[in-house]
């Protein structure tokens, strides 16, 4: 029987190798399959070429003997594991992106906006999700340097080419766009883009703003507020994982507690008088 | 300046529409516009007439002069607050859609599987996320009577025609599909179909297990292991809402902070050693 | 056998009655004995007199032969479930009471001054932790009605009478204890009190402050640092109950997923220049 | 004037020292005060003598010149923080003392035992919130040795001597007190003592289990409905901190999500069908 195509990996594919036997920390490492190459881990070293050509799902040995399974690499397996991924800032945590593409209902045919690209995880999520023949996805960066790192992070892992990086700091310089269906917003002074941002969106279109802090939650709502914002709904997000062990099944003692807060909004011709009144309390 | 087509309101388009005064009880009303139709709220009546071909954003007024803000309703809007929408069982929480594409890692050309209907919003999340001219989409659901409901919910919710909906006890009867990147369960008894589950995917392929008690996880883990499948991983999801009032930002008090425990796990054609001890202990 | 006098209710003790039988919405009734009295509940008519003299633990039925067992009411099941325990004000939550117990370590022989008395929930809670002999607990009200309310609440609790409540706005006229142990304030407006807790507090002396939103954390934090604490921490706290059914554990759905933000601080003569600094970004 | 004795270290105090200076990791020091000793820190070396005899809330400078401020420690201080605490097992959790002592609703004249005492935190938390003269304090520990090291840990930590330490297997040999208020089990099979348990507790009593994993929750729960408890209730107890600057609230991004379950019940002479039908399902 002779194997299907995509059965097989080829150079370029991004894969997760786990170790066979129980090692005392986790060990997940993401690579890129490259001829030639050789990946050193605690283990022994691996040559890319024992991969190259091989079964999905079959075991490649170090020079040491340990085994490993591997497996094409999922987006959040690549974003915490691989080291080519290079953390430009602070990333939007995985445990965000569905919140943020349900909440704001990011359909597969949209036209997206975001503003602060940073690392471009939340790009190559979205990317991955939208079609390419009638979605848009325009990332705004305001720092040269950043957006070709991030430019660099989405040619490394292999994302759809429907992305487009531009570098413009949207608080002085606006947004080419118009008739946009969402605009995500992920930096540190979210207030300065809301009137631009409302220009570029269809009327009911939709905002999400990405806070670390309570003092910056205060400040964007206020300026949704005054800049035409209605339906506003804050959310935040714990995920814990659970150990899988059958016989010790409790969520994990330590973790990530905390990421954001993730604010909703849609693109208004009036504001309620009661938003208003707010502002003064 | 003529008004752009997709900016018009029409029939057969579901929207939301949101009371201008702040009222005890938050109000998100969703309806499917249908010329001659009428609404009966708590604040008097509208017709749906008053709404069809009036621009998105725009306002509608009851008869008892109550003014109301019209959007395109959101999919989590449309699952929480359209009456039409028929609740054939619990539905998978909108909260956790975005847990489930983002950790399995559902890309839009992905043949993707699904395993207890119900109702049908999971299977309407997904088909706005895939792209009609690559991806596929299959729901299994047993009951004649609950796969009829949830199709008229997929009817209803204008979802693309993306999905087929499939009547038959998989426990029993198997998956007619090869090569599948990702299937979904949602059934009480999820152990009974992972064999053939393991068959219907690719090697590497994802599976996601929705349940919603811990006895449930350990059965689940026990037939993960034994029957092939690794990588397993079980996350939770505590998602907040935060009140949205500038002068007084707090989590509200009151929600929901469970929906269930969702299981990841992949195909392999070895388990490890110590995943057949665990079974032991 | 002749039964301890203490496995025996009495006229004057608050009981907790419990359904035999499983009822659709879980039946907790706490009453307090009175002979005489008479109980209505959904399952029929119970004489208080049927309980008064019986044994700890027995059973009592109502005129339509509903069963109930009878225990000795905890604090938390009578603030709860006691018709007769006066909401003046939103009480501070029996999930919070111990998270304030530990952090700013109460101990049986403290002396602890309360700055908002409310409906006496904590002060009884604390009344019931603190040592007669030793310990001291004043409790501040501004409201001379809420004050009487809070009383009454205290003597229906049968509190042990360690507890003096004073009728004073604090703000205005001060505090009249020295070498105070450990100050709680639970008012709208902590930080217009902060500077007299400080001259009542001893050097070291921990305070502690519940308020519900960001905006108040904010505002206190300035003046806890302006007005000479340091070793400041906030805590808050999600307590979920676990549903308690051996074939079907999890936690319960839907529940209290906030309380308030609980802030702690100690007394000192220096506040470290970063801290000063701090107030400036 | 002159100081009060109170407020100046003495010999045997437990303090704790924060450095004035912000430093990268947050550094809280416990020691116990003793003539001669001396203190070696990362910003150099401190004389206990240095501190004996001087104020509470005071300055104590390194030979390096690094101020920290000296406060009596708080028991949580105290065992996360002094280096001289043994952790003979791993210690139930501040955030959870408080859980305990409100829902089992433990006052400060209860007679309580303890079943599993190790490393002594729980046992030194409710000695110090109970009366001397009219409460009792009962610690089984079965390891003599790790009775022996909890036993110095709580004379290290100047605990009331309230307590008494027994070795004794409880699942063996019994438990001798009669009429107990509270019983607390903190082993890793508490079905084994549930029984003897039950004997020991006043009718009504209150029972308090702790442990780390749904299975032993499962096999918990069904021990209690076989031995005659009812009321059953399970937490848990999620804290977060808040990071307390404020120009920046937010909740600390890393923690601990999980610490055990606590399962609380009752003593009853009856148990309800419905409970022992549940056994079945």
């Amino acid at each position: 029987m002779s194997e299907r195509k995509e059965h097989i990996f080829k150079e370029g594919d991004l894969v997760l190798l786990l170790p066979l036997t129980r090692t005392k920390k986790e060990e997940r490492i993401v690579i890129k399959l490259k001829s030639g190459d050789i990946l050193h881990t605690r283990f022994g070293v691996i040559k890319h070429d024992d991969i190259i050509n091989t079964r999905v799902g079959g075991i490649v040995k170090s020079h040491l003997g340990m085994s490993f399974i591997v497996f094409p690499a999922t987006l959040p397996d690549i974003v915490w594991n691989y080291n080519d991924f290079d953390y430009v800032t602070q990333i939007i945590y995985p445990r965000d992106w569905g919140i943020i593409i349900t909440f704001a209902d990011i359909k597969s045919v949209d036209k997206v906006v975001e503003i602060g690209t940073g690392s471009g995880a939340l790009t190559a999520f979205l990317a991955f999700r939208l079609c390419k023949e009638k979605a848009r996805l325009i990332s705004y960066e305001r720092d040269p340097e950043r957006a070709k790192r991030a430019k660099k992070n989405l040619e490394r892992l292999n994302v759809p080419k429907i992305y487009e990086i531009k570098v413009r700091d949207v608080a002085k310089e606006g947004i080419d766009e118009k008739d946009v269906d969402v605009v995500f917003i992920d930096i540190p002074e979210p207030w300065t883009v809301l009137k631009t941002v409302w220009y570029a969106l269809k009327p009911g279109g939709r905002v999400i703003i990405y806070v670390p802090t309570y003092n910056q939650v205060e400040k964007t709502l206020r300026a949704l507020i005054r800049n035409g914002y209605i339906d506003i709904r804050i959310k935040e997000n714990i995920v814990r994982d659970i150990q899988p062990k059958p016989y010790a099944i409790r969520p994990e003692l330590k973790g990530y507690y905390f990421s954001a807060f993730i604010i909703f909004a849609r693109k208004s011709l009036v504001v309620p008088l009661w938003a208003i009144q707010d502002l003064m309390k």
